[in-house]
């Protein structure tokens, strides 16, 4: 590598944002001569390059060197199907989640649902009760928008101070995907909400018959039956053949496998809104219906169990988020929050969606704590791990939005800490 | 379905595009009573949400109801591991391709590149050459953006009138996804591009040794080094790992597993711009470097070998793009192009990615011919068949952007149709 004055912006190592960018002054280029370049100067050539590789398939796989899984939680033997696997978010660049990667959450295993005979109804409070095939939804207008999702228990180990961990293991509960469906508000302007309806209640396909219910403010504004993932049906863990999605809200509101709408006036009281999916608070009591995710950032490298390999030169990049709006501002330290530099922002600023940010670090071989801080476009700022503590305790079990650290030894060895 | 009035825009039943948008007046919905619905009331319970399913895995895959994949075209023996397959257009909504579904084009077939032993070389006309490791280009700011990719020979059965043929087998050469990585402006300022250099010559690592020649214009304008697709590393077949990615252009010039690129004051001619990639006139003269694609639409549903099952309201939907902007407007007809109706644009309107469109229609058991006609940013407006002919006759094997026609007889059968 080339040595070059570096502009520093923040303690312990941040560069300016900008550095790279097409300044050409200190990049990662080995300078050789040209003379012994290219093939035909006797640069030793690859076998890939000698002999002609397999041909066209019918399905695509990534590369065995990619190395790229879910990694599944301990199934619960009273739980059959139940649990959860998180998607390596180390590994990942740009904003979108491959869908064979997408996180996993399931309360009785993934149904086996042939779309010809799953039904929607619509029934409740409504002029008209009506019933629809999958057919009949292809039918309708569609929209494609990019949207985050997250489990509402994502972050936990964070909030509770567990030791150890990897970006996918403590925060890996998050994709992001184009979501493609109707409208909820067409299907239910076309049933006729009944005048005095508040709620909606959602119910799911899966043997669990998991349901949710959803203020009709929030249901008639941005909620989405969602039918197609990133570009093809929605995948079978996802909630084949159809969904709900409430985009930016806890991720078990978007309703899989979905199966009824019903109009009522008040909350249903599902299973899954009384014993789960509450926060409980350090006086015992529990907050009931926390629905939007909090402003959000993590770095995913250098994150936990990676090893840095020699002082110099780093990228620090990461993902940040807000069920309240788009991301504005993510700010990076590497001095545990002492000092803070504004990031790169690498991707589209979507609104619920998943924004890549990054920045250039160069490490001198001495201990470092990274961190990350998000903006939405709201004005709300990522809290810190003590400012969650301080509102719900560590038993709250859902929302952990808490700033998390990495802390960076003398070996180049990075860890969680819960800081 | 209910009956109402539906506002006819154009003809032979082609309906507003605002209609079932929240209209609430002709869904699709099956009236039924509110007494009978819901699984309380003794509908009839489904198995798969009697008994719980399989739990979270470390690699998801789509249903098995869904019939996704790519199809291969016949393999050539005298080149090992060359040939192409084709994106299930028909099977798709929104604009990203899901990687597993990209279309493939290759000339000796996928290589096997271990990262650790892959080169990325800038020489040439540079002031200091330099080498790259897979590892030193992870460290660089990257930007992400969705753009669509097309093979030149896309399409080209169209502009030919062979018969038969579904959207996915005449155009399936053309897919969409995020595509993350570094600008190329900022490697060669690093490099340091000489005064007199205006070309650069990129080659792949494949045992084709696949390479093609840019204008340096472009090649400092919007051009990728591409790591990530949809969020993972780039996959095998599209150039694992790392390609260039030249936006709008034709596919072929995004140079799959690239290894060097050399600043030249000329193109390389290099074989696949000299025997390929030129289209061939009536004169029998060669038109080459005809870089960018040109403006198009494509009607994915209803496409050929579908059949439609009874009168009544169908949605017409499918995929328009061009490589010189966003698209601005797609029209569709129902009538062979006597008469257009707007459409609806359901996803963003992004610079050089598929845009996603739909529109209302109405059969009524007589015959029909699909049409759609897009128009960019820039103001060009889609070809007719008729004029692409008229411009490149129909041997010029590549650029083939004349619009789709699907014939709808009184069956219901859906077929290609050279108009």
């Amino acid at each position: 590598m080339k040595k070059n004055v570096l502009e520093k912006v923040a303690g312990n190592g941040l560069i300016n944002r900008r550095h790279l960018l097409g300044m050409g002054l200190t990049g990662m280029g080995m300078a050789v001569s040209n003379s012994v370049l290219g093939a035909e100067d006797g640069l030793e050539i690859p076998n890939w390059s000698k002999f002609p590789g397999p041909g066209p398939s019918s399905y695509g796989e990534p590369s065995r060197h990619a190395g790229l899984q879910r990694i599944a939680g301990a199934p619960n033997p009273t739980y059959p199907g139940g649990g959860i696997s998180r998607t390596p978010l180390q590994h990942l660049q740009g904003i979108i989640t491959p869908n064979s990667l997408h996180f996993e959450r399931h309360h009785a295993g993934v149904p086996d649902i042939d779309p010809a005979g799953h039904k929607l109804v619509i029934n409740g409070m409504v002029r008209q009760p009506l019933v629809f095939e999958y057919e009949d939804l292809l039918k309708y207008p569609m929209m494609s928008k990019v949207y985050f999702i997250e489990c509402s228990g994502n972050g936990r180990s964070n909030t509770q101070g567990l030791p150890g961990g990897t970006a996918q293991s403590i925060h890996g509960l998050v994709s992001c995907s184009e979501w493609t469906g109707i409208s909820l508000s067409t299907l239910l302007d076309e049933a006729g909400v009944q005048s005095g309806a508040s709620w909606i209640a959602a119910v799911g396909a899966d043997a669990a018959s998991m349901g949710r219910s959803i203020p009709l403010e929030k249901a008639l504004d941005d909620v989405l039956v969602a039918l197609f993932q990133n570009g093809e049906p929605v995948r079978p863990e996802q909630g084949y053949p159809m969904r709900l999605f409430v985009p930016g809200w806890e991720g078990n509101i978007s309703v899989k496998w979905l199966t009824q709408i019903k109009l009522t006036n008040a909350p249903a009281q599902f299973r899954d809104e009384t014993s789960k999916y509450t926060d409980t608070l350090p006086d015992r009591s529990s907050r009931q219906f926390t629905f939007p995710m909090e402003t959000k950032s993590l770095i995913t490298s250098p994150s936990g169990e990676m090893t840095l390999q020699g002082t110099g030169l780093y990228k620090i990049t990461g993902i940040a988020w807000s069920g309240s709006g788009s991301i504005s501002l993510v700010e990076v330290s590497a001095d545990g929050g002492r000092s803070w530099a504004d990031a790169l922002i690498e991707s589209e600023q979507r609104d619920k969606s998943l924004t890549r940010f990054s920045i250039p670090w160069e490490w001198n071989g001495g201990e470092a704590i990274l961190q990350s801080r998000a903006t939405d476009s709201a004005g709300n700022v990522q809290l810190t791990r003590q400012a969650v503590i301080a509102d719900r305790g560590t038993n709250a079990f859902y929302h952990n939005p808490g700033i998390q650290s990495w802390t960076v030894n003398t070996a180049g060895e990075v860890s969680n800490m819960a800081v």
